[in-house]
Formats: C-alpha cells, sequence, structure tokens
C-alpha cells in the first residue's frame, strides 16, 4: 500500500498528476530518541510549485525521486523522545508520508481543544503569520488608507482583508468567481470585490474601488492584476510581494509592466515578503492572531480534501482557484 | 533678443529641438523685497523629461508655452531685499531666463571660494545629495558587499560608485562607451565597467562581474540592463530605484521582466527614490559629501555646454548619453 509521495518529474507549467509518484516505504525500527508520527493534516500550498523547479530560491528545491515536504499536522503514534508523548499532536514542515519517523527537531506541539487540528496549518500556521507579519511589516496600514488585496478569497489572502478591517483601513479584494465575492463581502467583511474574470478594464475597476488610490497592495497573484493596480498607488504606496501564482507556472520569463517609472513616481515600495524572516514576531503575530479569534474578529474558510490519495490532486486544483480559503487534505 | 525659454508642445518620445520656443520677454521693474538675478549656470537632467509629459507625478508638469525650470546658479545683478547683496550667488529651482526677478523664497546662497559655482548644480546640488541619500537611506550598504551603478558615468552614478568604495563596497558600474568605462575605472575607481552597448549578454556579464551577487542596485536607467540584475540578486538585495532614463522617452508603456518572482525568492526591497523626500537629512548629505571633497576622495565630472541658447540641445543630447557626469549650461 503506497504511503509515501515523491516528485517523479519536475513540472512545465501546470503540474500534472504524472509528476508525482506513489511509492510504499517500510517504516524502520524505532530507535532511541526517536518519535512515530502518524499524519492527520497536510497542507497544500501555491508556493511549492516554485521548490518543484531547479533553481535556487529561499528553501531548496525538492530533489526528483524525493518526498515533497510542507506543512503537516500529525498524532504520536508512539514515542522513545521524552519531550513527547502518544496522542499528542504536533506541526512541522514534514514529508508527504502516511506515517513518520521524526527525532523531534522543529516539531512544535499544537492543542486540539483551542482549535481546530487543521487550524494549525492556516489560520494559526504560516498563512495567518504570513498574513499578519506580511501586511504589518511591510505593509505598514494606517487607519483610513486603502488596501488592495489579490488573491483575496485565497488562504493567505482571506486573513489579510480581515486583520485591513480590524485596523480600520478600506479593504478591496480581488478574485475570480462571482461566489468568492460574495464571500468577501458578506464572511470576511471586504467593502468591495472585483471579479477579475468578469471585469473587462481592472484598472478602471480599480479605480473606481479605490476614489482615494491605494496606499497598500498586498500581492499574491502577479501578472495582469498587479499591472493594473500600479496606475492608482498613492505617494508611500507599499507594495508586499507575496506571491505570484499567476506566473509561477510559465514556462517562459514572464513580462509585465516597467514597475520602475510608477515607483519612482509615487516614492513607492515593492518588496518580497517571506514569513521565515520574521521568525522573531511569530509569538507577536500568534497573539494577535489568536486574540482576535477568540474575540470573533477573524473567521477562515478552509476546503478540506479527504484521502492521502488526493494530495497531488488537491495541490494541482490550487492553480484552477478551486479552493477557497486554505487548502489543506486530512488524511 | 530671446531671453526664457518656454515648453512648445509636448515630446514624443526623444524630445526635439522644435519642442521648445524662445521668446523675449521684458524685465519687470524690481519692487521691494525683490531681486533681479542673472543666471549663471543651469541645470538639464533626465527627471525633466518626465515634467514634459502632461501627467500626475511628484513635480506637476510643465505646461505648455510656460517657461521650463530646473537647477540654476545665479548671481545678485540688483536687490530690493535685506537678505541679499549685489554679487552674491544664489542657487534654486528658477525658470530658464537669462534675467529672473526673484522674491528671494527658497534661494539658497553658495560660496564661490568654496567650490566652483558649477559644483552646486552637481556635487553639492541635488546630484550630490541624490547619490548619498539614495545610496545610503536605501541602498544602506554594508562593507564587503557588492553594488552595481547602472548610468554610472553620469552624474549621479559617478558620485553613487565613489561613495560606495569610500565605504568598502565592490563597485560595479555600467555605461554606454568605452571612453566612460576608462574614466569609471580610472577617475572614479569602479573595481569593474560595464560598456552594455558592446556587450551581448548583460545578464552573464553581470555574473562574471559580480561573484558574490548584487547586494545593492542604484538604478538610473530602468529597461534591459535592471532586467539583467534580477538574475544576480543577493537575499535581502536592495534596488534604489532613482532613474528610467532608458524608458522615460518609450510612447507605450514599456514592458520588462516581471520583478515580483525575483523579489519574493530573494525577499528582496525595490523602492522609488526621490531626493526631496529626505530633505531633513541634507544637512548630513552636504557635511559628509563636503568632507570628502576636501580629503580628495571624491572627484567629479561635468560636461558644460557654453550658450543660453544650447540649453535645449544640452538637454537632448542627455538621451543620446553625450555628457560624461554632471551636465550643466553655462550661461
Amino acid at each position: 500500500m503506497s504511503n509515501t509521495i515523491l516528485l517523479k518529474s519536475r513540472p512545465e507549467g501546470v503540474p500534472v498528476s504524472s509528476n508525482f509518484e506513489f511509492i510504499e516505504e517500510k517504516i524502520p525500527e524505532l530507535e532511541e530518541g526517536q518519535i512515530h508520527l502518524k499524519t492527520k493534516y497536510v497542507s497544500v500550498d501555491p508556493y511549492l510549485r516554485g521548490r518543484m523547479n531547479d533553481t535556487k530560491s529561499y528553501i531548496p528545491p525538492f530533489q526528483i525521486g524525493e518526498p515533497i515536504d510542507s506543512g503537516i499536522v500529525a498524532e504520536v503514534l508512539e514515542s522513545r523522545n521524552e519531550n513527547f508523548k502518544t496522542g499528542e499532536y504536533v506541526t512541522a514542515r514534514l514529508p508527504w508520508k502516511k506515517e513518520i519517523i521524526s527525532n523531534g527537531d522543529n516539531l512544535q506541539k499544537v492543542n486540539p481543544n483551542t482549535a481546530p487540528l487543521s487550524a494549525y496549518l492556516g489560520i494559526l500556521g504560516l498563512t495567518g503569520l504570513t498574513a499578519y507579519l506580511g501586511l504589518t511589516k511591510i505593509g505598514k496600514p494606517k487607519e483610513g488608507e486603502t488596501l488592495v488585496v489579490s488573491g483575496a478569497a485565497g488562504a493567505v489572502g482571506s486573513v489579510v482583508g480581515q486583520i485591513g478591517k480590524i485596523m480600520g483601513l478600506r479593504v478591496v479584494g480581488i478574485a475570480g468567481t462571482d461566489e468568492k465575492i460574495e464571500l468577501l463581502k458578506k464572511d470576511f467583511g471586504f467593502d468591495v470585490g472585483i471579479n477579475y474574470k468578469t471585469t473587462k478594464d481592472m484598472r478602471e475597476a480599480l479605480g473606481n474601488a479605490c476614489p482615494n488610490g491605494i496606499d497598500v497592495y498586498f500581492d499574491n497573484v502577479g501578472g495582469d492584476i498587479s499591472d493594473a493596480v500600479l496606475f492608482h498607488i498613492n505617494k508611500f504606496a507599499r507594495m508586499v510581494i507575496c506571491g505570484a501564482i499567476a506566473i509561477y507556472n510559465e514556462t517562459s520569463l514572464p513580462k509585465s509592466i516597467s514597475v520602475q517609472p510608477f515607483l519612482i513616481k509615487n516614492s513607492a515600495l515593492m518588496q518580497g515578503f517571506i514569513v521565515s524572516n520574521y521568525a522573531e514576531h511569530f509569538p507577536e503575530a500568534i497573539n494577535a492572531l489568536g486574540g482576535w479569534l477568540k474575540e470573533g474578529k477573524l473567521t477562515y474558510e478552509e476546503t478540506v480534501v479527504e484521502g492521502f490519495e488526493n494530495i497531488p490532486q488537491a495541490f494541482i486544483d490550487l492553480f484552477s482557484g478551486k479552493n477557497k480559503g486554505k487548502m489543506v487534505v486530512k488524511v
């Protein structure tokens, strides 16, 4: 029975199921200091696509013939490590395996009574941290300003928009279906939602949605949407470059409107954001997110796919926007 | 006799002489509080091209039928203002006129004994301030890092490179003639010069010139050169976007390689820089520049064109790189 998923070949463009291989690996005998984990939830995320290319980046690329890894919540089945007990739950970046042998390094314990287990892959995990720290540390939002979020119905985007509202900004979200636009406005409290798939002129639509211009842009997508944003940025605008899902799958180098003249004109900033650079702020972020969650000020959406065998397809489906909020696989 | 230069029409692409009109304006009678100035040196700068378009920017566009203005050093011919005396020299952003009536606002006195008058339009003027403040406040250079400067033989670029060397960086300059490359290395102390006009593969050339990658990029040009830089930026690279002369004259929206994936991968920053936002740091900058100038650590190059009637052509010649260092017109 297959229990491990390897990268079989590097995707060209959008990943397909033949890029992945299921194999059965024997689970080794537990040694002193080790823990035997059972995978409960697996996070699938757009950024994993970048790691499937063989290029230098902030985390090393996946190797062909090796397991893929991502955020996982697992249960301790058996422990020969004094820091962990059977029945406890942990989270970490772990390989796509049904069962995992770990030495305990980098495992963080999570409490299933505080929040559902899957939340630790989302709103209380890297997703929430990314939203909070990208927005506050680079976007530096100020009350009364206008925030535009692309990929707004996605895992990170929906949290960014809600934090923007908590902080008193006008929040405009961009997403790709009318259902998502409804969600933005009803569930997440965005002021305006723009469906980029049915909007002919994004530049005009953004102008209408942002009568006072754009002060903060939280960018999850890149591409044409981000080009349209440039025409409306205000002096000293901050653009948090968090993801570029619109161009991750391009096989040639994507081109965009040259940003330089817009940056000069507006003394504006664009900064690439990677949450791991802000590790010293994690406690602050978790504290804020946990507080808002408890107060009912933050809600989150997740799309749960069932079954270990569906992990690759769940990942592939991210690129056609099949998820609402965080996409996780329940194993 | 013509004594005033107006914007006659907005340039399309590279400016041409018919975009300018020479007229004779009567010089009004001097009133109480006013000063009669005689123009000595006029600064021509690439950024003026942007002001010739009718678009929102950090300074209002020039109006058709109105005089163009830029940095000018002038002599006080007659004064009915107690703060200024005949024979003193002043600098400010002033209209392209042979003689100017001013109420004294915003005029800064300059001392012809400390440095030649034209230096106040260059190394001790906005050029030097731009180089120093752009590099230090956004570029945040650290000893041992690698700095790349585009438009390196230009007024700002040549100062940026020298400051980089003073601060202990490896400095690579990009310019467009072999003569300029010689100048960079011999006069300004750059470690490497790359002639982009004779280099087939800029990406490769930059890779060879920057074996440890690029930490700071001071961008005066935009366009293909800046695209090539992206492939070599290091983690936490800072790109100071100071000018985009390569694309100022494009009549359609220029396109470039999408910067977003590079910014994300490297947690890198691009920031538009306008010196006037940093006015509170001018004293610090002038102090540093003046000190280095006195110690002989900074040299500057200027191209002096003679004659009021040659101001438009001197400006036009900027776009074919006819200047070395700061371009000024002696009136």
